[in-house]
């Protein structure tokens, strides 16, 4: 599979398998789930192709020619060309299919969501991420400690600013960016980590309320075809 | 004058202390770079505010007043508005000043800018920050093998996508965002954690390109006002 993809990747002209973009991703990659609830916002008819993050296929050298960085997600267009990074792959997807405006129009508003995006993808996502937790050559409980302060930290900025600037989600009353980062950011927390969300109210409702919503809950990890049977349990 | 900056915030309208922008900057900080590369480049009149990372200013409450995740840069713009995040900033000062595009015109290829942008502000910058560095409670030597691991993880995925993507600059003959975060990026790991780039020959070459042009060394950290004088180099 891996391979049909480069091969339609390197040609100029859309192959019969490019049809609809195709998102490399897996049920337990927080940067891939914000993908996910982007396709389904717009309303995107996209394949899926699952890298297995457990046995490391994100590592191999197949995967690697789609992605240098051995990361995910990836979207491959519907020309056949890649891009990697979900904030970028969220901007690409905005600029390229313009309804349901994911980013507000005004640029100050534009730039507050952003921020808030990259307030969880650069301060509090990498420092959950497995890829950097593996680094650590420290025992569990040195790593745990780690980690939960460093989400502490982070935490506890998003939620003062959010106590400024949120309405319903966290820009006001418009679903953005800023909200397809925090959801999966939330689960990462809890779910991996253990952390307590009582001391961040805003951050808990809001989170609260875009779980009501069928984007969200459809692209949920729990709801994905590639999580296994004995990690699930009820979305809630 | 960090109370200035707050009062000037919360009016409505334009005070006189807001006529320019206002950079929130530190020499030492990666990120800040980023934002001074870009008002440069635009050729924007700006004024700047030197916070103490040394004495730790960006914790104080003022300074939280400002930005609730105390960290560098901010912009105040000139009708007094407080953004954070420098890709945030930087996608405000090209939605605002359009001359001299930072981001390429095609959806595509802004993405890949954008993506090769956020390699660095996601993958590589946090995992060589002080900040997050100094929350791991391990001896010296452990903190830099993480550091180091980390880092020569990230720029071997860089070099890689730069290797298929670059031309004279990151992203072919255009200079975009995606250089203005792998100067300061560079930096950081030559100066901060002695990373031997002679493994990374795309990122060296760029680089070097970069580094003849006046904006990217206006906005160095040896020619930053607040860095001091037994810290500075020539810059090469």
């Amino acid at each position: 599979m891996l391979e049909q993809i480069i091969n339609c990747q390197n040609k100029r002209t859309p192959s019969p398998q490019c049809q609809r973009p195709i998102l490399y991703t897996n049920y337990a990659s927080e940067s891939s789930w914000r993908v996910r609830i982007a396709l389904e916002w717009k309303g995107i008819d996209y394949e899926t192709r699952y890298i297995n993050l457990a046995t490391g296929e994100h590592l191999t050298e197949a995967y690697s020619e789609i992605n240098p960085c051995r990361q995910l997600p990836c979207l491959i267009t519907k020309t056949g060309k890649i891009i990697t990074q979900s904030i970028a792959i969220i901007e690409y997807l905005e600029a390229t299919y313009p309804e349901r405006p994911i980013f507000p129009k005004s640029p100050l508003l534009k730039a507050e969501a952003l921020s808030v995006a990259l307030n969880i993808a650069c301060d509090i996502q990498p420092l959950q991420a497995e890829r950097v937790l593996n680094c650590l050559e420290i025992g569990g409980e040195l790593r745990q400690q780690f980690c939960r302060r460093m989400l502490e930290i982070g935490l506890q900025g998003l939620e003062s600013r959010l106590e400024k600037i949120s309405g319903t989600y966290c820009i006001g009353e418009h679903i953005t960016i800023a909200d397809f980062c925090l959801v999966p950011m939330v689960f990462t927390a809890r779910k991996k980590h253990n952390i307590d969300l009582k001391p961040y109210p805003y951050i808990t409702k809001i989170r609260n309320t875009l779980m009501t919503l069928p984007e969200f809950r459809k692209s949920h990890p729990f709801n994905q075809p590639d999580c296994p049977q004995d990690k699930k349990e009820p979305v809630s």
